[in-house]
Order: C-alpha cells, then structure tokens, then sequence
C-alpha cells in the first residue's frame, strides 16, 4: 500500500518502507503539547491520527523538540516509517495533510530522508524564540503569540544578562525538576534580545538541545531583569548557583515558539 | 456612584450623567459578532457584562459598526450613558475594563464624549480593511485573521476591478438581500488592494456606511477576479446589475478587521 495515495492494498510495493521527514508549524493554544497523550488533544496526536488514516497503518512519530502545552512551533520536526513511496508522491503529502489536519497545524515540508535519519537524535540544534509585547495597552491579535507585560523594560539590561548564558553550563538553576535526575548540562550557542519596534520584544536561544522550561525559564529570569526586579550582574550566580529557586518565575507558554531545528 | 472606581453608593455625584466612548479592538474569533444576543458569546454582551459589573446600572451600547459572527475590529467605537465620573477617572477605565474582559477584547481608549455623541450617528466614515494569504502553504499563525488562497492572484486585475466602485453607487450586488428593504446606496471614498510582501495582500475600503456582508462580497468577486474566473471589466456591469446573483461568493468573515471610524 502506498503512503501518499488512497491505492488498494494490491498496489503496494513489496514491503519496502521509507523514513519519512515532516516540517511542522503549528498554534500550540489549543494543544496539550506535541507529545500523544490519551484523553488530551495533542498535536502528535493529530497528526498520528492523520498519518494512520492516510497509511492504513500503525505511525509511530518521533519528535524533534517537545514542546509543552500551549507552546507553538514554526520549524518543528518529526519522522516516522512508513510505506515506501514513490518518490514523487512525497511532495503531494504535505498538501494531503495539511487538508486533513485544518487551520492550526500546517506540514510545511514532507521529504523522504535517509533510513537512519531521527527527527530527535539526529538534530544538532534547536532554535527557540519568545516574544514579548511591551506595550501598556494589550492587542488581541497578538495575544494568542505574545507575553504581555506593560511596565517598560529595561532591554539594555536584559541584553547584558544574556551574556553569561554563552557556551557549556548546567543550567540546572532553569530547568524543571524531575524525578530521574538527568544531565542538566547544555550548549548555547546564540542567545540575545532583539527590538522589532513597536513594542516587541524577541529572544531567541539557540543550543544543542534544552532541558524542560529551560527558555521559558530563562525569558522569566530575564524580564525580572528588564522590570528591575533582578540586576543584570545576577545572572552569573543564578546559573552558577544551580539552584532552581534562585532563578525568575517561568514565562508563560503562549509566548514561546520552536522556530527551527538543524541538523 | 461613579464609573469607574468601586466607590459606595453614598459617593455618587448627584445624578450627573455623561456620555462616554470607547475604542474598541477584538479577535473576533470565538464570538457570535458584537450585537448583543440571548444565549451567544458576542463583543457587545461581554462588554455590556463588564460596565454594569463596574456601573452597577443598566448600560445601553450604541456601536459604530455592527460587525458580523467572526469579524474582527481594531478601532471599533461604542458610545453609551453612565454616571458621571470625574474627568480624570476616565483615563483609568480602559485598563480596568481590559483587566475584566481577557485577551480577546481590549479597550484601546476611553474618554468623555459630547452629550449628543452617538457612535453609530455621529460617525462620518468607516474603513475595513481585509487580508488574503496568498500563498502555497498556509501559517497556522495567520489562519484567524486571513484568508488563505492557495491559488496565484492576480493582484494588477483585482486593483483594475476596483476603480468603479469609487464614489456613489447603489451596492444591491454586493448587499445581503433583507427582508426590510432600505437603500443599498453608499459612497465609497478609497478602495484598493496593496502588496504587503511574502504572500500577504491587503483591501482597504472607506465609506460613508456599508450594508450588510458588503466587504466581504467585494472581497470574494475582487479575488474571483483574481483568479481569472471573472475578468476586471466585469466589476461595472455587475455593480450596475443591482443583482445579488452576478457578484462572487462572499469571502470568509476571519479575514475582514474594522480598522477605523471617522467622526
């Protein structure tokens, strides 16, 4: 049976299966993050779901970053096998489900990709982006996208508190605390404010991989920082600390968006 | 009692009545449209909600534009009666109004209006503004505030098919049939398509007034134009038709936002 077209069982090719590769963009509002949970509206929920509907068959996706509830992506990445297809019908798959999936979860880009290609462990880099609505009077359009914060930031200083972040660092201090502990170890390799002017704000991180509400955590510490709450220099001995309670509140989900993953 | 703070009773200035105005901007996404409805989530009801929680008295809204299930707004406007408040509370009651009513409705502005002020009366223009997302792939970020055409426009015949629609005509083409008949003739003072870039293409009109679904109806034979199934010239004969029969579909309510009212 083929992947990309609804062909009779007869059709298919003789057990051949390809990995598939998916670039995913999606609004996490409604979502109860990426991962398939039963009982909850996920977006690998949906997609499993349109996959098996077009395959006829079991999907099991892996997922480049996962994101949590209500947290977007634009560059998200998944891959699954499947069927082997020709090669020509891959471009009309992103199309196919972008049909079945409606208005919130858009494929932007389906490809066959190597056979030991893993949207997950194959990834080298995530780029990750917040943004913040600095504005005293909220937009609803941005509402769904935006951290609204109304007390005027200090960027300057939010800027200068990025600068410790750089390179290797346990970022313990910013990450969930989990029952198995695991390395809290990471990467960054880019991390910076940028002013898009009218009152937005963006951060964007870019590391080997993040640990739970790692940038959430770090867009919270920062804008205590930017609200003077913190003082740039804090930054320092926050991270070195490794002591969750040193660190900000956490930023709120709707604000953050996986914008891209390398490779 | 005043407006705007929750003073007690006894404070009341003695039955001082002002007019008040306020700009209005929402998502009108998961919304019945603004008139109030029994049994509907509407902008109108919510608002109306909020005032007589902060009133504590009956408030009867007049609305600059009755917009439609879906429709969004930037710069609505609605007038109404309410005790009167000292001139400096006013500046306080768009934040506290925003704080009562979430994300999706924001009070831009509010401010004391002349006693005749009427929202819907006294106003002398309204432009709408609609956007097409022109493009292969749809974004999952712009599905609630544009229409999504995936087939290519062709945007110089939509601007040709704009120009006789400028000044005074009977719009009974492009008007939702009633029962009531009244006059379907309207002035229209700018109309035209731009280019935003990557895809995005934006209609402005400014008129006088519109009846029902005009925008949209413009909209919807403007991108049929577009699309090469009606050609530019065929915008006057259908104008001068008067029949609802010869214009095209009516474009989908999430894309149209009313930008401005003009008094």
């Amino acid at each position: 049976m083929s992947l990309f077209e609804d062909q009779p069982e007869t059709a298919a090719p003789a057990g051949g299966v390809v990995r598939a590769r998916l670039t995913v963009a999606y609004d996490g509002t409604r979502f109860h993050g990426i991962a398939p949970q039963p009982g909850q509206r996920t977006v690998g929920g949906e997609l499993t779901g349109a996959l098996v509907r077009m395959l006829r068959a079991p999907v099991q996706l892996t997922v480049a970053g996962r994101t949590d509830a209500g947290v977007h992506a634009w560059g998200q990445v998944v891959s699954f096998d499947a069927p082997a297809p020709a090669a020509a019908e891959v471009t009309g798959l992103s199309r196919r489900l972008t049909r079945l999936l409606g208005p919130e979860i858009v494929v932007r880009d389906a490809a066959v990709a190597a056979t030991d290609f893993d949207a997950r462990h194959s990834a080298t880099g995530r780029r990750y982006r917040f943004t913040v609505l600095n504005r005293a009077v909220p937009d609803p359009f941005l509402a769904a996208t935006t951290w609204w914060v109304a007390e005027p930031l200090d960027l300057r200083a939010m800027q200068l508190a990025c600068d410790p972040l750089m390179g290797e660092h346990d970022f313990a201090s910013f990450c969930r605390r989990i029952d198995q502990p695991s390395s809290t170890v990471r990467v960054v390799r880019e991390v910076g404010w940028c002013d898009l002017g009218d009152g937005l704000l963006r951060f964007e991180v870019t590391a080997s991989s993040f640990c739970q509400q790692m940038v959430r955590s770090l867009v919270g510490t920062l804008v205590d920082v930017g609200l003077g709450r913190k003082k740039a220099g804090d930054m320092s001995w926050i991270l070195r600390s490794k002591d969750r309670a040193r660190a900000g509140r956490v930023a709120p989900a709707h604000g953050l968006c996986l914008w891209e993953v390398s490779y």
